[in-house]
């Protein structure tokens, strides 16, 4: 579980809070509802559970904002960053409706943005509890903030994606023909957490056939020689910040089209990161990859996007991807991971975190994205 | 992560959908759409990962229900037990709108319940692509299904409820003195894994003051003699079932206070657990703990509610809570876990797992309930 104690990255929450209002009052939202979860840590470092109980931060564009949390959490809230911060902290008894206190203590509000991962069971009580009011989802407002990475969240996600890099380095120790995908998984989720993590965010081991499932976790097939094995693997640190990279591993000789598909690959990942810079959009970022891939002849075997924004989460905004105008800016964090899938046969697929600079991309990950022959 | 392969008490699921259906139709729900989570879990065997990406079951009461997947999902979906049901998978691409192409299949609905956990995002998605529709939550047709357990899902919260035994029965090799709460708590995360578990859901290790904040989880506290510590551990089971068990531990003599305040708790969890039987409520099994610790002078002290059902989520329906008239059933199962804290001393919960039966109640928790005192 994450450590509520160590938050380097964690500087400037009033200033989030701020700014956050801000944004909102631009967006025409009178107060922002807020709810545990990847927002509620950026901009109060309290990390609370996702639990049925109420927990939210209600920060109305004018008066003070207060977070409401149960009762027998208060001591934790108390103890967390979110008590240094210019809000009050309004506990709820057991008994009590947390929708109706927070509804006696806003102002009047017309349009309330609510977190885009508030559960519906909980956007619906605010709604009942103030009836007046519109709902919007909060993400354009919070997504704003959060997509820009500070220098302090930059450094976050070096440390992450170093992290993540010392757990495929060793991956010879745990990916042998004869074990299963899940024997290797195991390793490598205690590896994640042994190199850097406190949490293990997903692995997957996608060898054989099932590396042409972009996202098959783990099965019990046991690994042969000749597989393509896909690896995919990410962790949260101490700090909160999230590890994602996928490397391609080969178990003696991979079938001849399989080294083709792979240099088609990695050319096209290459390019996607060499692209990288202020100025581009993320769906001309996406073309890039794609384009190289069509070329070749993979065109409809890249099924997906070619990344997704990461820091708190895993997968936020800004996602790269046909259809989206974004230009990226410097401090913007993402992933770059073009794949090909043959289904039935085998699939492969290269992944680095890559941060926009003042002048173009640094890769997070450092590993060679060359495909890595073990043992077979 | 949870093992999709081993599902032992996963039997019934296009039984399931058909109740499901018929008790929507009863609630004058037109079509029930549930994302990923237990309530998709329970109804058809797939644990999809809750991602930005539209992953839905399509219910609807006229007509063939479909699952809804991003294409890289669909080889995931199609070897989950999903694709044994009467339903159709439905992938879409990655530029597709999945919002859409649920209308378009949909028949007319002027209701829909959506999953009480679907995240706002999602449901306001849903919302704008059938603008004619009005929603409510899935909630109280689902867990009228999910809170009574079947006999195979009280076999595998039974075999949840002996891993976290074996846990609480090796406390004495890790809790001592002069370790920190973290210490002790990464240790226990292990064990949770090597006594039956997939997934460790929560582990919090209350040492001294600590002990009187319900909800704190793992500090860089020391743990000293004499220090009264709250164990309250959770994890996942392969089958998908949690555990949730809470023993208080003393390291050599605690205050004498203590002593008196944990007789009184330990008659109050007694009494509540010896009253479990079909017909008496929630808010009367909630009371029969209360009186006795209120009697004793803790009322307020006595911070939450009495438990919480468990089955695929640790915290679901019924809670055990004043102000809940719903009458217990053979099949439901919760905890029952009063509690005392004296903020900023100390405090003490005593939490069982109870299964309620034909004519009582069955605790799956069966480690001692008296305060167990390790060296000091």
């Amino acid at each position: 579980m994450p450590d509520p104690d160590t938050s380097p990255p964690f500087t400037a929450s009033s200033d989030r809070l701020r700014r956050a209002r801000e944004l909102a009052a631009r967006a025409g939202i009178d107060a922002l509802l807020v709810s545990p979860g990847a927002d509620l840590h950026y901009l109060t470092g309290y990390r609370a559970a996702p639990l049925e109980r109420l927990t939210c931060l209600v920060l109305p564009v004018e008066g003070r904002p207060f977070l409401l949390v149960p009762a027998l959490e208060e001591p934790a809230a108390q103890t967390s960053p979110a008590a240094g911060l210019d809000l009050e902290i309004v506990s709820w008894q057991e008994t009590q409706d947390p929708y109706a206190l927070a509804a006696t203590r806003l102002p009047a509000v017309a349009t309330v943005g609510v977190d885009n991962r508030m559960w519906a069971e909980k956007a619906m009580a605010f709604q009942a509890a103030l009836p007046g009011s519109r709902q919007v989802l909060a993400g354009p407002v919070l997504s704003e903030l959060r997509m820009r990475k500070s220098p302090q969240e930059v450094r976050a996600l070096r440390q992450a994606g170093g992290a993540i890099d010392r757990v495929h380095a060793r991956m010879a120790e745990w990916l042998r023909v004869g074990r299963t995908e899940r024997e290797i998984g195991r390793d490598i989720a205690e590896a994640i957490l042994a190199e850097g993590h406190v949490q293990v965010d997903f692995v997957i081991v996608g060898s054989g056939p099932n590396s042409a499932s972009p996202h098959h976790e783990l099965s019990d097939r046991v690994v042969r020689a000749g597989d393509p094995v896909v690896v995919d693997i990410g962790g949260t640190t101490a700090a909160g910040y999230c590890s994602d990279s996928t490397r391609c591993y080969v178990l003696g000789e991979p079938p001849a089209e399989y080294r083709r598909l792979y240099e088609v690959l990695l050319r096209a990942q290459r390019a996607q990161t060499d692209a990288v810079r202020p100025g581009i959009t993320a769906e001309e970022l996406d073309a890039i990859g794609r384009d190289v891939i069509t070329t070749a002849g993979y065109g409809p075997q890249f099924l997906h996007r070619t990344g997704h924004g990461i820091g708190l989460e895993t997968h936020e905004e800004p996602y790269i991807v046909a259809g989206s105008a974004r230009p990226l800016e410097p401090g913007m964090a993402f992933s770059v991971e073009p794949g090909i899938y043959l289904a039935g046969r085998y699939g492969a697929r290269i992944e680095d975190i890559v941060v926009c600079t003042s002048d173009g991309g640094e890769r997070l990950n450092r590993t060679s994205r060359d495909l890595t022959v073990l043992p077979g």
